[in-house]
């Protein structure tokens, strides 16, 4: 019996964050009793996708908002501002030496500063992402791009990222992002720093994502590569732990967002687009996903060599089996590690089937 | 203005995981329009509960199951059997050289072998852990044991959790756990493993988790301290990451579960049964959440010294302000760091003011 990874268990080795994957190709046959989700995600009245509605949703042009009861400009493309019930507070002591005992390896802790901005796609509820315009995109890209730039100048890290639908907790349904920027490294950022760093080192200089694509484009018959253009690529990690997952990141060696050329952030918008009427369509829903961009550190960390780094951004979506059954990552995935049914080759191979031009939506009418 | 850690967004860090969790006490004001779950846990027509309902629920007594149409014997207390879909599998060869360059740091991969087992916790599909007799977990506790000491015979790791209600992607509501036992070390194991030995070299010989329950105990006024009896004690750790996480652990030096007395097998069952109805009585609802048990390696590992380690369970819970309002593990928790908004001292508080021994569902008759 030869070893066959579309048939039996295996654990892959995800080399960013220095963890393990395991692989169950064998167990997609087995049937599903358990929650099926509400396909709310799909709202096919898109009849008044081009009327604007009254502004009762917070997120709106117009809209009163927040505790202060602000009213919202009547921005026509991106609006960023500030979370009105922030998770961090940029300005805050520290903690006194009795609950901070830092030589203290049980009770350690300490202050977390930052800032929390929210920021609108589109003035229009109802319009998602894949459904825009280019040029809307391009308003998008630029968008993040300032924030990032701004809040950068202060930050160590800058969190860009979208929850997309409610299965994914985001609790309004207008396009929008958040951002958040804080004053340390979070966990995700500090292993990836350290598992670049030791890469870069072990391997002259080389740069652990741009090896990374190079063999994904050249080694395995782009078998794990959804779509590339000129500057940027999709792929399915070999690594992924989420059914559908994908890493979308540039072909040059790039350290931040805000490091892309005019030429890159135009191919940017073209690939997401794609991308996203790609996985609408894998389903026929409004594919929902947590997503959100890794680049090199910032603040003060500016200045140090951060040229191991290479900008990313990550594709969470949880739905594996239809538009309502999504996977859970619970109990064995909680307590011992994650796991998942499909292969990434089999998930990467049914992205690139699909349609990246023609959204489900569009197609009926 | 003075550090206040119920008011100011601090990190805290959790020495067993080498990781921090973001506490950000100011957002529990925040509103909620996001997703609010169906109370379906909460079944309120218990009438027939004594009453055994026909099999055909696989879990059932006498039930028929699986791709063989087997049938469950009329078992009266526990019964375990092979999960009919497994995610690992015990007869696989290892891949071959292409297939698995360990020396490529970019795509490793190692077969996965190990058994699934499920294990009916009662024969009656209504009845839930916390309104069990405490004979009846009893042999819950004996069961548990006994397929442990099997498993670990064979596998470096046995990992018991139970996934409970239809929120954590539980399939059946027939009250069970899962064994799933593997020949590798799962991540979590990996890590808990390499930090309780770093703390104990650095301690001269001291376990980090009897170190903290002593400090729990004594020096912070029991203020995470949910229960304890003799033999046990539960919090909600210093760095909890679900909003009423807890950890349940022997207050002596016990490495794994196969090493508990008799005396400390009944304190288990009564401790579990009070927090068990505690959870409940939280939200009036049957308490949703995965559980597992972590304790020193076994298999080809038995022999190493492995005395750093403390055996403890862990209860991850996800409802954070009602029977029907989740905490969300999306976006800035999947891409940056897990952040929680209630404080564990607040959790274990409002934790140990609950009944401990009169469940909801019995007061109302
Ligand atoms: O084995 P079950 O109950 O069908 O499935 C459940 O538990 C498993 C182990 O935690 C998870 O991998 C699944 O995602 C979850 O739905
Ligand atoms: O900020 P929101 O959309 O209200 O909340 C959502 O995103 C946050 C950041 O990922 C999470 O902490 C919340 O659990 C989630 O519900």
């Amino acid at each position: 019996m030869n070893f066959d990874r579309t048939k039996h268990s295996h654990c892959r080795y995800n080399p960013l964050k220095d963890e393990w994957i395991l692989v169950s190709p064998q167990r997609l046959s087995r049937p599903w009793q358990g929650r099926v989700e509400d396909d709310k995600n799909d709202n096919d009245d898109d009849s008044d996708i081009n009327s604007n509605e009254k502004p009762t949703n917070p997120l709106c042009p117009g809209a009163i908002r927040g505790k202060n009861n602000q009213q919202n400009p009547f921005y026509e493309h991106t609006y960023v501002f500030e979370n009105d019930y922030p998770a961090l507070l940029a300005d805050i002591p520290d903690p006194k030496n009795d609950q901070n005992n830092n030589n203290d390896d049980l009770f350690q802790c300490h202050a977390a500063r930052g800032v929390c901005k929210v920021m609108c796609f589109h003035p229009n509820s109802k319009l998602t992402l894949p459904r825009m315009t280019l040029d809307h995109i391009s308003h998008i890209v630029k968008t993040w791009i300032e924030v990032y730039r701004d809040l950068a100048s202060q930050y160590q890290w800058v969190q860009i990222f979208e929850n997309r639908g409610d299965v994914m907790g985001c609790s309004n349904p207008h396009p929008h992002c958040q951002i958040w920027a804080t004053d340390f490294l979070p966990n995700e950022a500090r292993i990836k720093h350290r598992t670049q760093k030791d890469y870069f080192l072990k391997h002259n200089g080389n740069v652990l994502l741009l090896d990374y694509i190079k063999r994904e484009l050249n080694d395995f018959n782009k078998e794990r590569v959804v779509i590339d253009n000129e500057h940027w690529i999709v792929v399915v990690p070999y690594w992924a732990v989420w059914p559908y997952e994908t890493m979308l990141l540039p072909k040059r060696h790039v350290l931040r967002l805000s490091d892309l050329s005019d030429e890159e952030q135009k191919g940017l918008g073209e690939i997401m687009k794609q991308l996203l009427i790609k996985y609408d369509n894998l389903f026929n829903t409004s594919f929902p996903y947590s997503m959100g961009w890794h680049g090199a550190p910032t603040g003060d960390l500016i200045n140090e060599d951060c040229s191991y780094w290479q900008l990313h951004a990550l594709y969470y979506p949880p739905l594996v089996r239809s538009a309502t059954i999504k996977k859970f990552m619970v109990g064995f995935e909680m307590l011992a590690q994650v796991q998942r049914d499909i292969t990434p080759e089999f998930a990467a191979e049914t992205l690139r089937n699909l349609s990246g031009e023609i959204h489900y939506k569009d197609k009926k009418n």
